[in-house]
């Protein structure tokens, strides 16, 4: 199943809402990004649910699954279903992995060092010391030396014509591929930027792109768990339109990753001076 | 305690950054918002970590633990004990929680309940069927028929005055307590919008502030989660500067909860319609 070709979902909904402006009210038809739970299933066991658009759920399960480093590689994952059960006013889809007996396994082993315990925040984790703070190193293959000079501007110019479902709801996010002159190869848009970047990196690793050989450009902040992330595969730059946090520029400098923020036309904002 | 009066971190750090500009680069000195980890243990045991701005972190504590339902009430707390961890590059936050015998035994069932499985997104959640989409109704104390025509927009006039870490740092959301005229009660900032709700939500608690009595105006999305926490203490209308998620509108409508959305001083727009 390629993802590019089952759009079951449109991403967004048509609403009628009245919009109150200068004192006038009228009453139009609007459209909201959708938001749904979806759960990710391995092996018949529920692992997680992300409230998450439902577009682009294959991708969205195998960068998350490899992001998070539940599998290691693509091939672990041997099967991957999507069900959309879209009835009703609270619509979810479902999305079951059968993943090799070995990354299940170590999923198990990890379930059980967490047993009795619920989780929060941070994809489960109850415990500072449980926190992965020591991010996969970024190998240089070379890629930010063939960096256009104009390639983080050029990402920042073409990015909104990726943006379909942001331009018709507001409400979105989006994370783009970009090759070294900053042309954008593909785009994903989500209710949440985490679930944005997942389904970039599931995309990548379903269509054999190495994801060492291009960057990401995001349309939001940058957060610890976007660099870590994107770390966990080896993307040598990441690109943001808004700011960074403290613990993302920590981590980018720990994985060797370039992060710069504040990306526009007219120039971006280098937070790795040391 | 009041965490009014301690302020042990700053909520920013400043970091000398390179910023490239219409093609000149000058370095100079920018401030960070602050995430770290900070871990929220109950009686001894680790809860859930979540990725948070060091500040008010006891009103952060009592909000999550009311707004997630592991306490009914602030009397259910009986001690807040708040260590800042800031040595070395990866600093964090450990919040020790004393709650009385009846809601830590909640909080084991509930654990007992998720045993031997990891959870993701949100809060622990690893199944769509205990996703909590059954919000409390929002009772009417008639706060709605007393809201001045006007509020929304001095809202949205006076909120950039409370955003002084954003103003500093561009990359942090805000949550503000509003009364009936729209004017700022409170307001928090923090790296996460649903931290910074909580926050509030926490501060309003310790204060013994009705929270049916007045609005939170924010300044970011609304997603499901946000409105599902000021649902669960009875907030009658929640305000955001950008747009709502499809969630976000069915909870409400749900909740009997008021959501508004891309509030500005010109105008809002209203998704309940039905």
């Amino acid at each position: 199943m390629n993802p590019l070709e089952t759009e079951a979902q449109p991403g967004t909904v048509e609403l009628a809402v009245r919009r109150h402006r200068d004192g006038r009210v009228e009453t139009l038809a609007d459209h909201v990004g959708q938001e749904w739970p979806v759960a990710l299933v391995f092996n018949g066991i529920s692992h997680a649910v992300m409230m998450c658009t439902p577009r682009d759920l294959e991708a969205f399960a195998v960068g998350f699954a490899i992001s998070e480093g539940i599998v290691g590689r693509n091939a672990d994952i041997q099967d991957i279903e999507v069900a959309y059960h879209d009835e009703g006013d609270l619509p979810h889809a479902q999305v079951q992995l059968t993943v090799v007996q070995q990354a299940f396994a170590g999923l198990k082993e990890k379930r059980r060092a967490l047993a009795g315990r619920t989780g929060c925040g941070v994809c489960g984790i109850e415990s500072v010391d449980l926190l992965d703070l020591e991010p996969e190193l970024v190998p240089d293959t070379g890629f930010l030396a063939r960096l256009a000079p104009d390639a983080l501007a050029r990402a920042a110019r073409e990015l909104p014509a990726h943006q379909a479902l942001t331009k018709l709801t507001g409400g979105l996010h989006a994370a783009a591929w970009c090759d070294a002159s900053g042309g954008i190869v593909r785009a994903f848009e989500d209710v949440g930027r985490h679930n944005a970047l997942d389904k970039l990196i599931g995309q990548l690793i379903l269509e054999r792109v190495d994801p060492q050989q291009g960057f990401v450009f995001l349309s939001s902040r940058a957060s610890y768990e976007l660099v870590r992330k994107a770390a966990r595969v080896g993307i040598p730059l990441v690109a943001t339109i808004s700011a960074p946090s403290s613990l993302a520029i920590t981590i980018a400098k720990r994985a060797g990753l370039r992060l710069v923020s504040f990306c526009r036309e007219s120039g971006y904002v280098d937070y790795q001076t040391a």
